[in-house]
């Protein structure tokens, strides 16, 4: 039940686990590569033995970052090395291609291995990305209990709350108290070791509460489950989609929670620890999102980072295409005056700039439901605010440096070009994200191809522009 | 102990939780307008009776979310008008800045009443950020021990472990029986009734060991702690960096761990709850502080968002200058060609957005621990290939075009300069990040920057010289 095998960091835990300065760690509790080099060197000469004892004292969490520093072919060499080591926690803390790289170099036999002592959620996540026959061939080595219950799993939708769940949980009738509660859970040998929450059914299996295991622990053994539970508890549908998941265990600042099918039943429980890592990646995607990378992952196959990132540069190419029409429309201007060829892309960058500060803020305070229909006015006008303070002070020492440089007119004009500019662009990084946020889109995948599109081609307009209107050359 | 009261969410809590469909939740959990719209109303009128009734069936990360909707000037109103609602869950659950705006709506003695009735980690949260006479003027209204318990906590560095844990937690000697133990959980009446983890401590008051409460449960009364407790437990520092934290609760799914002092005693707890905020600020952070954002916060004041903007808008000003004095340099180019004004944008903005795709991921990477030096060859090697098979599809795209709308030895230039800049932003994207975090700055904080410059500055020269070099214009 408890862990108490001695590993090397036990010698002494404090010293180690604090400090993470064992010669496997460097200051930032991340492998070295020398100790990475170590096992490379052994995986290339075959030694399993020396292998499995290199690995054996670390983490879990520690053994899955070690397969990702790997290159791919010594991932499944490592795997195979080391199989009775690749517990639940391995397995989930291991990046999605690089689990999957090592899945596809062991045998179904092997993997099944593995999946026998895993629990149904972990088991489904090792699986779920290979092909169907592999999943069959890997099934077909599992008890069929077990098979059953992976099976029932992978019906449901990818990232959804049925995917993630996991089957085994505690769930007992209203009628108990306190002391049957602890007598049952002392009693019976099949239930789960490790839960946070007791879910208190009625008689068709449908949630009426729920009890943290202190509030039983801290009460007389004759109260009456009813009276401790808490009632107003946060139920998942097994349907709800696993970012609207991350965000009510956010808010509600939730360790567990049961999963109900539509008709209301208990059909599951998730924890907090495979929440986190939704929590993380959904925050962290909007970057990747943002710079048009796609997943952005590390340890994509090179084919899919290309695919996911040609198609943005692409875009990009189009809008790219709209300013140099803008230019073009100018031509004339420049040839009279190749100063202006020189500035204007001053104009866009500090306007494209401007434009992905405010996209940035606009976009993480919708994921973070913090912008809603009840505040979007308020958030325009803050940011017309923001973008007039910038846009006057870049306007004037911009304003400044042109005229010296070149002429009093010339930086008048990118001077007004410039508040122009940076004004369309705050507003396009609030109005642009907050429209496909209302057309039901995710607002970080294709705002920046828009507000790029507009801060490009307005700079280039406002300041060739207003050049021809002041008189300093003529269209 | 437990929460019994009934809400109007009780009247079907299934429904009312699941579907989120109450009057006051739209379909995606977020308060509606309608409901915003009538406790402002009730606001205006000063009504706090009816203020009270709209609020008081709400979830206190509901009431967060309240607070964080209205305007500023409505958040002491609000605060005023549900003192007793001001849970520990809704200060923790609040945005830094609407806290200090509620709090200096407030009298002292207001505070001072809210503090008692919460931790001490959530009554550091709620006036750290005030200024020393307005946490004097509070805290003398505070009774002497939670005074000198919350004194203690300001007196770490912000963002460190020992102002975001709490103090209060279970610790048993090791001699303990499991049977003990629920014993003296049962008979100290001055114990927290909320925790996760029981703490074995020796003399000395220093962990061995760390007990999950399911394990307790599970086991019978004459059993030992000792044989129950895991004793490799994750300490944190009391000085740790909340980012640190973060990335150890992730890494290793833990739910609670203790946090030790420099001799390694016991001071206080951290659980998941607290530290899910910062996984989550932590990770989505890098999309602002790459955009130029700062905090980006929609919350911030004004001042301040403007100030961390244009610097960042200014500093961009320094690098669009120097690929300013690029295109100078090929003034007498651009007066033969005025096609080359013209298509020089498309060359910067693909190779921009090229090296912002390979900056995201990279700079993701390090956030996540997934770069270290064991592996920053093959991601370097990685992202050349991608760059070259990007490059060259675009070249292809972009020659064919300017070659038939232009001249097919424009097009040649073009997609010539098209390949070296995003080869070039590519390894750019790469190696600014990795440079800073060897440096140990945050790779997310200035690289966008440098890798515009660079990125700019080449598209520039890679074309306009491609061109002069080709014989197409002279120099």
């Amino acid at each position: 039940m408890a862990e108490t095998d001695l590993s090397l960091r036990d010698a002494d835990p404090l010293e180690e686990r604090v400090q993470g300065e064992g010669e496997q760690f460097d200051d930032e509790n991340r492998l070295t590569p020398a100790f990475v080099r170590a096992v490379r060197e052994s995986l290339s000469d075959d030694n399993e033995d020396s292998t499995y004892d290199l690995v054996e004292p670390l983490h879990p969490a520690d053994i899955a970052d070690l397969f990702e520093l790997l290159e791919k072919n010594e991932r499944g060499l490592l795997a195979a090395a080391i199989t009775d080591l690749m517990s639940g926690e391995v397995i989930a803390e291991l990046n999605d291609y690089v689990r999957e790289d090592m899945v596809e170099a062991l045998s179904a036999e092997a993997v099944a291995g593995i999946v026998e002592q895993l629990d149904t959620d972990d088991a489904v996540q090792l699986i779920e990305d290979l092909d169907d026959e592999d999943q069959r061939a890997i099934l077909a080595e599992v008890e069929p209990e077990e098979r059953a219950a992976i099976e029932s799993a992978l019906a449901y939708p990818e990232e959804t709350a049925g995917r993630l769940m996991q089957r085994e949980l505690v769930a007992v009738p209203e009628h108990m108290s306190v002391g049957d509660l602890i007598d049952y859970l002392r009693s019976d040998d099949d239930l789960i070791t490790e839960f946070w929450e007791v879910f208190v059914v009625d008689h068709r299996f449908h949630p009426v509460g729920s009890c943290q295991l202190s509030w039983i622990l801290r009460t007389p053994r004759d109260i009456a489950l009813t009276d401790v539970m808490k009632r107003d508890q946060t139920l998942i549908p097994v349907d709800m989609d696993q970012e609207e998941v991350a965000l009510r265990f956010q808010k509600y600042a939730l360790i567990s929670a049961a999963v109900v099918d539509e008709s209301g039943r208990l059909v599951g429980q998730l924890t907090v620890d495979d929440i986190v890592h939704i929590i993380q990646e959904e925050a962290s995607e909007d970057t990747l999102l943002l710079s048009g990378a796609g997943e952005g992952d590390i340890n994509e196959p090179l084919r899919e980072a290309y695919s996911a990132r040609v198609r943005w540069l692409i875009a990009n190419l189009g809008t790219a295409v709209v300013a140099s029409a803008i230019i073009a429309f100018f031509g004339g201007a420049i040839e009279q005056l190749v100063a202006l060829a020189v500035l204007m892309p001053i104009v866009a960058s500090i306007g494209g700039n401007a434009g992905t500060q405010t996209m940035a803020v606009t976009v993480r305070a919708i994921a973070m439901n913090q912008l809603t229909r009840s505040n979007t006015g308020r958030i325009l006008w803050r940011e017309l605010r923001v973008a007039l303070m910038n846009g006057a002070t870049i306007a004037v020492l911009i304003g400044l440096a042109v005229g010296a440089l070149f002429s009093p007119p010339l930086g008048m004009v990118i001077a007004a070009a410039m508040i122009v500019n940076i004004i369309v662009s705050g507003m396009a990084g609030v109005l642009v994200p907050v429209a496909f946020e209302r057309m039901d889109q995710d607002p970080a995948v294709a705002s920046s191809v828009f507000v790029t599109m507009i801060t490009d081609s307005m700079g280039f307009f406002a300041f060739l522009g207003l050049a021809v209107a002041s008189g300093l050359v003529t269209a």
